[in-house]
């Protein structure tokens, strides 16, 4: 059995019963990061070394009958941003190309509670301020269907590792996008939770209104096994919700039998690739076999929303960064992009920054009537398939339109809502690149999330496809 | 034909084609207010004079064909706590027993653009603060079901008023309940609106973080008649949302065919009396038969936030009526209860406070957790139907408990989470006494919680029956 494309919800009632060891998992994943990483970049940091002393702890434990659930012995990554005692964290950035933290972020800490199995840390656009993981100092991240072309980002590397079979699952960060986008472009899945849902707490800042940490993983199921280790109150961020944790696939299977999915009227379905409309307008058309009833809604203030969005990240970004130390003092050491962006910052207005603040209520408000009426809402995630690396500029219904701008567009709503999203596969182009569907749901309505998007995935086959590496 | 029981929803079509003229109507109103108001005190002030030149402008207006939508014409009353400029607004408080506003509450503004004809001011619990609406300076309010009872409150002049067609709507504030506690023990309607759909600008403040405006009438369709006109961005009112306006009824009598309702596991089926649950279950199966699924939901901290829910009302009123000059200043011109609340208000350590935003921020996630699953919670609005006059203790499963606690502790959640909820009738006790139940809706979904009650209101009769006055 080829381990490295197995899902944890397959592999863990095996690691339970000892038929599979902890360290055997890793062997293969560690095999197949060295055969296949020179080739795609996924992975900063290979932490070879602990990741056996976790696993051999994780069976031992096991072996004495201590299973600690279904991630224990399951080796995952994490997006380079996220601290990890006393392994390397570079936040994708020369800065912090030495930085090695004194402690663990608290999902981290979760995760090994979890039992879960370090095994690296994931490439990412330098600082999680990008969209393409094309990383100056540690080299771009390609996307394993097509090397030509980039993962997605700011997660690239994670999604990247997922497609190629270089990790079970893996946590990422998402602030306009980062976590969708690199699931979409890669054919995995990614969930951006409700604001506050998981703790943010050591992970470097990117823009603390707009940041969320969320799990990528290659099936729903796994994902929501991942969601439910990490989510929950943290006394060190006091943006954190008290809620239970949200349950486990098993519990998530049955779809309630009455589903009301939104068509968003507005902005989401505007200048879209015809193979990426026809794939999601393909899985509207699936939930409305189920028998879900399709409403239309409206969000008529998304367009306006944009510059605003961009304003508190701008600001948010160059005030982190300047209290932190890093710009102007070492703005040589940023890439091209991101050092632009970090004296963009400062140039946004107080004023600016308040009237975003009174976009996003408005924003929020549009998202809580569109919710008072539907479940979930059905849209793109992002409107092309996989960009080739280093490619500028694309062109859309005859718009030509920046790259950034393109994959940013239909995912940063839900942040400025701080409502969940999910990107799951729903099919490919003719070229053989995966597309990806989102499921937005209401605040704290990640169950719904998943149930819809495990139900979908059920009916389909994507997940069963692989990149030919 | 009797004119004081009829509905806004019959009476506009025929005001349009001047079939009736707004001076007939008000002359009705204002005959009954004679014949009643001796009896049962729902009025402060009843302002025939403007009144009848507010009629008479309408009826001209109309006659030249310039019919400024359903609420032209119509003889309605406010609460003595909305500011009307040049009409004694008291807020039940002798301290502003003399106070004329030089200015009207935003509300005002926005019923007289709608071509409204108000005709009086409403009792009220002095400041708001009270649900009894024994008001020591005005005297008490009477139910109009049984005179020896209370009507609720603190708005309970208006529901008193309509309950004995003394107007054909209201509106009052809401910050505890005090919409839907004197709705519910009066038999008629009371909508309390997600908090910053209507302008707060220009009411006496009780807690400017739990107050919400909204409209009392005789029928959900009257109702939502009034919430159209009155809810909306307003520029003087910095909470305020910028939603389009809520639909007419006749946009709200078609159901949603798939609709899922919860019922609360947790806090509001605890200590009712029999003949309030046996009601409101009896309400819960109607929507089933319909086809409704219901499903249980959970709201676990709702017992824990009732002494927080305290601590900010008690904080923010002795704040306001601090720098208001009211408090400590005439202490001696407060009825006992309501000094005794100002007293309390300054031991409110900021400490509790601070938790009790907490507290806020907790209830509102797991209000945000059910209606992911659910369009609307089904609910009592009051444990029990009217208390008598004087009244300061019941009991309930053999616990003793204050009146005050009881009426408020089902409605309390609502503001908290400022979501939407309503109270529509559903039954009378043997005793003849209004029951009623209690919508909740999501945050800015009041037009599904008006459709509910609109489609479960015409499936009974309750609002065709009428106290015997």
């Amino acid at each position: 059995m080829d381990l490295t494309y197995q899902t944890i919800e397959h592999l863990a009632p095996l690691v339970r019963k000892k038929k599979i060891s902890p360290v055997e998992l890793l062997d293969a994943i560690l095999a197949r990061i060295d055969a296949l990483n020179p080739r795609l970049n996924a992975y900063i940091t290979v932490a070879a070394d602990a990741a056996r002393a976790d696993a051999q702890r994780a069976e031992n434990e096991i072996r004495r009958g201590r299973w600690r659930g279904p991630l224990h012995g399951i080796p995952i990554s994490l997006k380079d941003n996220i601290a990890t005692k006393g392994l390397r964290t570079t936040a994708g950035s020369k800065i912090l190309a030495g930085n090695i933290p004194d402690e663990d972020a608290t999902v981290v800490r979760s995760l090994r509670r979890a039992g879960a199995v370090i095994v690296g840390k994931t490439n990412m656009h330098e600082f999680a301020y990008g969209v393409t993981t094309e990383n100056p100092h540690f080299g771009a991240t390609r996307n394993p269907w097509d090397t030509s072309r980039i993962p997605g980002g700011s997660s690239g590397g994670s999604a990247a590792a997922l497609a190629a079979g270089m990790c079970f699952a893996s946590v990422g960060t998402d602030t306009g996008g980062s976590i969708r986008i690199p699931a979409s472009l890669c054919g995995i899945v990614g969930l951006k939770p409700t604001y506050g849902r998981v703790s943010v707490h050591g992970t470097v800042a990117l823009s603390p209104t707009l940041d969320h940490v969320g799990p990528l993983a290659r099936t729903v199921a796994d994902t929501a096994i991942v969601l439910r280790a990490i989510a929950g109150r943290d006394p060190l961020d006091a943006t954190t919700l008290a809620l239970p944790p949200p349950r486990l696939p098993e519990n998530l299977k049955k779809l309630p039998k009455r589903i009301r999915l939104g068509l968003p009227r507005d902005y989401y379905f505007d200048c879209l690739d015809d193979e990426v409309r026809s794939a999601v307008l393909q899985a509207v058309k699936h939930f409305e076999q189920r028998g879900a009833d399709i409403v239309e809604v409206a969000l008529p203030s998304l367009a306006a929303s944009v510059e605003p969005s961009n304003h508190i990240a701008l600001a948010e970004a160059a005030h982190y960064h300047h209290k932190m130390g890093w710009f102007p003092a070492h703005a040589a050491e940023y890439g091209e992009d991101v050092r632009k962006r970090m004296e963009m910052g400062p140039e946004v207005r107080a004023v600016d920054y308040l009237r975003a603040f009174e976009m996003q209520e408005r924003v929020r408000a549009e998202f809580d009537c569109a919710f008072a009426m539907v479940d979930a809402i059905l849209a793109p995630v992002t409107p092309v398939a996989a960009p080739q690396l280093g490619q500028k500029m694309l062109t859309l219904d005859s718009e030509e339109e920046p790259v950034r701008a393109a994959l940013l567009r239909l995912c940063r709503p839900a942040n400025l809502a701080g409502v969940p999203a999910i990107s799951v596969p729903c099919g490919f182009t003719r070229a053989g690149l995966p597309i990806g569907l989102q499921l937005i749901g209401p605040r704290c309505g990640e169950e719904m999330v998943l149930r819809l998007a495990l139900a979908y995935e059920q009916a389909h086959a994507w997940q069963a496809q692989h990149p030919d590496l």
